[in-house]
């Protein structure tokens, strides 16, 4: 178990240890560092509101040409709206890493996630790291894990191995504003496989097209967003490059989807599939506009088979179709049938919507694209968690 | 009291009754009708999925050349994904009205509000229209407000006297799937002042564009959406043209208020105020963006001065302003200050949220645009009247 993350491939050492940023003293410090040269790659938040680590890292792995030793997430604090302080605070941050692993500040990526506009301590912070690097192994995996969770519920974690014999292991936390628009709220994938630099970068932003870009707790994107890939080539075993971005996507997937079952009070995992779309763009926004209603997310709390607010949502998301020619079904239970709505029984359909996992089928009749989005319910646990978030 | 709403200008009558579409017994079954010849204009829902009285509308319009006798609107049943039963049962019951009222039956206008995908019971409809009519009166206002309610908790009307004389009279419904675009679920509007035709359908939209358009209760723009305006020049006094758009917007506007303050667990009503953005269209994205943040929405329900989530929501929303620049106030309580967070006493932030109707005040120093726009906050309500609204 210990092995069932970010440490499961070669060569990668990590922790978590608890810094008192989060007035609950819950771990919230976490270090990841490679014991050999690593590439690493990252997608961003494509929110004009960017944290200081968000414009750091992208400068940093500019700086390296995407070399790195290890990166330093905070849980207590985004750190961002924070002014040149905050900037700051971000760059000693790094400085700090770097001195102790002995190696330049450019090689040091950084996380920051929790309220928005309020000072980091860096103080706090930096004791944190001091504290950390010692403790870092081979088996910190889950500790790294724990110490990125703000409103989690649990830690999210995966690890695969590749048919060639390279291995992949990632983490990833979400829980609340989380919307991806390059990437999710924080999540590192790992792997010991050999892959060029200039490949490793194209195949984070595909592998995060679908997996992480496609997932929605509640419309609203961050501030922090980063997705980051660290490849250290610890295994010796050269990647086959479309089998990379296959394996990259399905851990992405893995991860994007426990952050979506995991949504603040979600209670269900639900799958967006829409099909025959006039093109893939088509399905992916009438997936998403479906994914983001809170009507049909309310309803899906309910276990109300509101179909009507499915259709309604696909109807206002600017997708070309013929209303009178789609059909919908939720698992197996048909409710529209070539634009006919289809008589059910309502102990048939309540048994299909009382289960934690649903599929959504939306069948456009328009064309032949296709999207699948992750999303989940809307409770009153979630208005509970975010009306009191802050205090 | 009886006359505050369209029966407040000469010439109209109305009514509601119940008809038993409803399950609770409720009045649903509105009628609305001039007693002398009268215009009318419209704006409906964009959505692609229409309910088939916004189809049948449109082609009214254009049929009678903007001539109407009268409007029918059930509020117990959408008709909307219900084939050409649907469609049939639509025109069916603007021909009821029709022979009763003697006109043609593209001189009726019909509307429907309340679930989708079932079918309409046309024959309780008809024999409401029936048992109505006797009933129209220039006192009927109130009851037809009544009769066009859903989840609505109380009528919303309006009335007011121009300066000229003539008067407007407003009736409107909303509750849920409002973010109206191009209307707001059913709202009637009605003067006695003369016009001519090509121009009231120019004022309708403009008046739309600054009033419905601007509201959000959660995001969903419905199927059935209209805005409907009919002036049938009982007065004998002639409108100014920009004095008729100004005045139209302004009980639009009130209308609009009333429906967003009455959202489905609304605690409180939430001006959004954007200035100095880089174009009108940039002030509205921004202001819409944080209108329907499902984050925002949950901190104003728990009184939370949650501001990063309001600067975030900007931030996403695809205008262009630099955040070092952005200062931003609830009320007269300064949050940030050119891109710097200000300092602020909690218990003085506390009694700011805690009123029931607040203003956010975002100023993107980025231009000149400006945008107003309305919503509500996000509540355990809310959650509880979707989880079950079609069981």
């Amino acid at each position: 178990m210990s092995g069932q993350s970010v440490t499961f491939p070669e060569g990668f050492v990590a922790t978590g240890v608890a810094a008192h940023i989060k007035k609950n003293g819950q771990p919230d410090v976490c270090i990841v560092a490679s014991t050999t040269p690593c590439l690493a790659a990252g997608v961003f938040t494509t929110n004009l509101v960017q944290a200081a680590c968000v414009r750091l890292n992208k400068s940093h792995l500019q700086k390296s040409g995407g070399k790195v030793c290890g990166l330093v997430i905070n849980s207590g604090n985004a750190n961002a709206v924070t002014g040149e302080q905050g900037e700051l605070a971000a760059k000693q941050t790094a400085q700090c890493l770097a001195e102790i692993l002995k190696c330049a500040p450019e090689e040091i990526l950084v996380g920051s996630t929790g309220v928005i506009g309020v000072p980091l301590p860096y103080e706090k912070l930096a004791a944190g790291i001091v504290r950390a690097v010692p403790q870092l192994s081979a088996t910190g995996g889950m500790a790294a894990a724990h110490a990125i969770m703000t409103t989690d519920s649990k830690a999210k974690v995966a690890a695969a191995q590749s048919s060639r014999g390279y291995k992949w292991g990632g983490m990833a936390k979400g829980a609340g504003m989380i919307h991806p628009n390059m990437a999710t709220l924080i999540s590192v994938v790992t792997t010991d496989a050999v892959v060029p630099a200039e490949f490793l970068d194209k195949a984070v932003r595909e592998a995060s097209r679908k997996s992480f870009n496609r997932i929605s707790i509640d419309g609203d994107t961050s501030t922090n967003d980063m997705f980051l890939v660290l490849a250290n080539g610890a295994s010796g075993i050269e990647a086959n490059h479309a089998e990379f971005v296959r394996e990259l996507t399905e851990i992405s997937i893995n991860l994007a989807k426990q952050v979506v079952a995991d949504g603040e009070g979600a209670t269900k995992l639900v799958s967006i599939k829409v099909q025959c779309a006039a093109s893939e763009a088509d399905a992916e926004r009438v997936a998403k506009t479906i994914a983001t209603s809170a009507l049909v997310k309310t309803a899906l709390y309910g276990n109300d088979a509101n179909w009507g607010r499915v259709l309604a949502a696909a109807g206002r998301s600017g997708a070309t179709f013929d209303p009178a020619l789609v059909s919908l079904r939720f698992d197996e239970l048909v409710l529209l049938d070539t634009g006919t709505p289809v008589a059910f029984d309502e102990s048939v359909a309540l048994a299909v919507l009382k289960k934690d996992q649903l599929e959504i089928v939306l069948n456009l009749a328009a064309g032949t694209g296709e999207a699948e989005v992750w999303t989940c319910d809307f409770s009153h646990e979630y208005v509970s968690v975010n009306a009191a978030y802050r205090t």
